[in-house]
This record gives structure tokens, C-alpha cells and sequence, in this order.
């Protein structure tokens, strides 16, 4: 089971903290945490999954070497393509804070059928809403358990 | 100067209507109509540029041939990868209706800071909201002018 | 119809003056001229297109203006990919000179089924040899309207 | 360290086995085996890593589910557009046996400046020749590490 989590590069520290559970969760229901690869919501998922034991995967939009946390890298040279791959890689998305990278990547997730689970994110029709990062989480495996 | 005309396959009569008119423009403006090369608003602002006689080209997210009003024919075979190459290569975008899609085009467009136009499309912010085809692509012709 | 030329950006005089004779070939027999839209061999290929009244399409691998013979610009921003678009885009390939991303191009457009024309370029199997480029743009366009 | 090995969807039995030993070895050496993600070549890769305990990456030209041996899975959904991010993704290049498609990912990755360690596969200059698989990943390891 492959589970997103898309958030901006420059973010707060709520969303670093947010983003850092949610890793821990995805690792701790032994699912892969597949992210943009970056710095931001990206590392800190990365990082909560690296700490929990999981497996973590970057797909980045160039073909650099990514963040510290990250066990495989994906260097697609594609730019923004690499959101479409991303999303498409995954069974769930959630989905914390955000910019419009992250909005483009919720609108190819709910174009493509997945669901997407948001934790201080876009309001747009389709994403379900959590209060928690955990929430998300645990809807989002349940979701992809679900698809699989 | 490219504009791009982005929108749904299946979409409603006043949509398609509008997206001809936004064509028939474009290519009065001496302006090159990009678009999706599929059928709903893609077909009908590739409609509305040939007629005028402009030069249209379709960006496909697959290898086939497109809709009937194509010039030039791009056959990406990257699915919705395509999105983000019909995005980057416009000056400026007008969104007409729109789903998801359409919502992924609006977001990668305003992350590489190009200017949408919208008209009955998402009101997210950043989207400068048209109260007619015609007011869309007049504002959207002078932002790529000014963009040159 | 669309002929695709490709070729090294770092091109022999003799190869700049063959790919300007077959975009000139490519224009007079009221094909499009599809090419990588950078220096080189795309220059010269689209120039001879551009003086012979043809319409070019430059398919970039970044997200710049390309060379200043281009009516179409397709900025992908996927570096080495835009080389799977170009190929994919093109009813058959002429191939003038070139180097490994010209070999790229060769084993695509061969993998694809596409016939491959060349002059002065890769010995493989599969590509057809032209003793010159008139001989291997009046075999593509022969080749493209067969595919068509 | 991620080492790709690239090779056909249809292979002899003799490429099969081929593979499957540089997959193990590549395991062996701690690095991580990437590649196409489908059959022949690309199963017994991931089927020679699954078994000796690596961690395998199948990056896919479409949205499936690859072959039943990848602990990752990219789902690109671009086509050959996924040589490239394969390509840039690898450290150093394996080549087993080989068509079109196999070419295109070689040329790519020399293009790119990787080293490509060859067995039965093309004998385009650039390509280092090996007499068993296990010279290549032996070859391809220590380019790795020297490139990383």
C-alpha cells in the first residue's frame, strides 16, 4: 500500500508537525510514504516515516538528491509533472496545508477516482476534511485498503 | 503569443458556445489557441480559432489525432501530464466551466505565475473571474502581451 | 502531416546545411516541421522550413523561447522526455547527424513503429540510409502519408 | 545506491537468468534495484533482488500494478516517457539483452552521463561490454559509488 502526502515546500511549523505524525502513521500501519521528495510537508513526512521505520519514497520534479529521509529516489526531471506521477503512484492522498502545487495534485487525485483526505488544506468539493492528522491518516489506509 | 483555452470534455451548450467565441478571438488577435485537443471547450475553441483562421494546436494527453479542428498536434502520451505541458507552453490561460482537470490546469498555471481568466470555472483565488468570454480573453490576450 | 527532424544541437556545417535542405523539403511538401526547438540541427531544420513558408513546431525540452525560427513553441519542462513527445508527434523522423539523444530519438520512434530516415547519422538496424536529405525527407513524406 | 537494470519485456531464458542474477547481486551489495517494473528482463531483476532480500522499484509506463516482485511502485502512466525517469533515477545502468526500448534507455542514460555496463545487449560505443552479469553489477556498484 502506497499512501501520499502532499503539502508545500515552505510551510508552517503546525503543518511540519502535522505532516511529521501522519509519516509515523502511514510507516506505523505498514503502508509506504511515497511524497514530492522535498523540503517542507515533504521532509517532514519523510522524516516521521524514516523515525517510525517505514519506507519512504521521493518523487522529485528534478534530479537532485531530495531530502535526508528519503530510502528511494525517484528523479523525474519532469518539473510539475512529477506531482501528476506522484499522485498516480499512490492509492490515497492526504493532503495538509498547501499551495497550488498541492491544489494541482488534489485535482489530479480526484480527476484519476482517489480519494484525498486534507488536514488544513483546500476546501474544494471532494476532499474529505479531517481534524487530525491521524484522522486523515487512518481514513486515507482504510481508503487505499479499500482501492487495493 | 500561445493562449491557452482549458475546460472539460463533456460540457454544457453555454460552455461550448463560449469557448468557440474565446477561439474565435484568440485567433482575431493573431494569437495561437492551444487547448487539450479533445473534444467539448477544447473542440469548440479550436473550432472557433479555425474559423476565424487561426492557428490552433492540441496538446493530447494520448497518441491519437484529436478533434477535427487541430493545426498542429502534440501526442504527448502522458495522460494528464499533458496538463502541465499545455500550461507551460501558454502565456496566459482562460478556463471555461471546468472540472477537476480543468482545476489541476488553473493551479499548475498560477504556481509557474501565469495569469488565468476564468468564466463559469472555479473560484479560487488567484483566478481573475470574467463576466464574458469576450472580457476573458481581451484580459487574457494584454496579461501575455505584457508577459512577452 | 507531421515530420519530425532531429538532431545534436552541436551540429557540422554539413549537417546545419542538410537539415536546412530538408526543412525546406519538409515545408514545400506542405508537411509541418516538428523538431526539438533548440540549436543545431532544430535551427537549421526549422529555418529551411521558415524560409520556405512551412509552419514549424519547436517541442522544448525547458521552458524557453527556443531558436527564432519557430511558429509553435511546446515548452514541456521535461528535459529528456520532450524527446518521447517529439518522436510520438511526428508521422515519420528524419535523423541528420546526431549524438545519444538523437540515438534516443532513433530507438523511440523504432520501438513505436515509426519509419526512421537518416542521413549521415546512427547505423542501427532499422534506419533507413539516405544518401542525401532530399532522398530521406521524399521517403518520410512518402512513409508519413502511408501511416496516415 | 540505486542501480537500474533495463531490458525487453520479451526475453530468452538465458536473459531471464542473467537478470535474475544481477538482481540478487545488486541486493547484495545494498543497493537498490530500479527498473521497468513489467516482465522478462525487468521481472527477473526484481525477482532475483525480492529473493535475495533488496528492496526492488518498478517504475511503469502506465498505471498497473507491474510485475508481482516490487516492493515500490511508480505509476507514471507516460509511456517511454518512463525510460527517462528510470534512467535518471539509476546511479549506473545494467543492460541485459535488449530491443528498441532498451536502446532508447541506454542512449539516454550516456546522453546523461551514466555509465552503462552491458551483457548481450547493444554495442553502441559508450557501452561497456561485460562476459557475465556479474562483471556488470560488479562494473555498475563501483561506478555507482564512485558517481555518488
Amino acid at each position: 500500500m502506497q499512501i501520499a502526502v502532499v503539502g508545500k515546500e515552505e510551510c508552517t511549523e503546525e503543518e511540519y508537525g502535522a505532516a511529521r505524525v501522519a509519516g509515523a502513521l502511514i510507516a506505523g500501519n505498514h503502508a509506504i510514504l511515497c511524497c514530492g521528495g522535498r523540503g517542507g510537508v515533504m521532509e517532514a513526512a519523510s522524516r516521521g516515516a524514516r523515525e517510525a521505520g517505514g519506507t519512504t519514497v521521493g518523487i522529485l520534479p528534478d534530479r537532485g538528491r531530495g531530502n535526508p529521509y528519503l530510502d528511494v529516489v525517484v528523479r523525474t526531471g519532469m518539473g510539475y509533472g512529477r506531482n501528476v506521477i506522484l499522485v498516480e503512484s499512490a492509492d490515497a492522498v492526504v493532503a495538509i496545508g498547501g499551495g497550488y502545487g498541492t491544489l494541482s495534485e488534489i485535482a489530479i487525485a480526484l480527476k484519476s477516482g482517489k480519494r484525498v483526505f486534507g488536514y488544513l488544506t483546500w476546501g474544494i468539493e471532494g476532499v474529505e476534511g479531517c481534524a487530525t492528522p491521524e484522522e486523515a491518516v487512518t481514513r486515507a489506509v482504510a481508503a487505499a485498503r479499500r482501492s487495493g
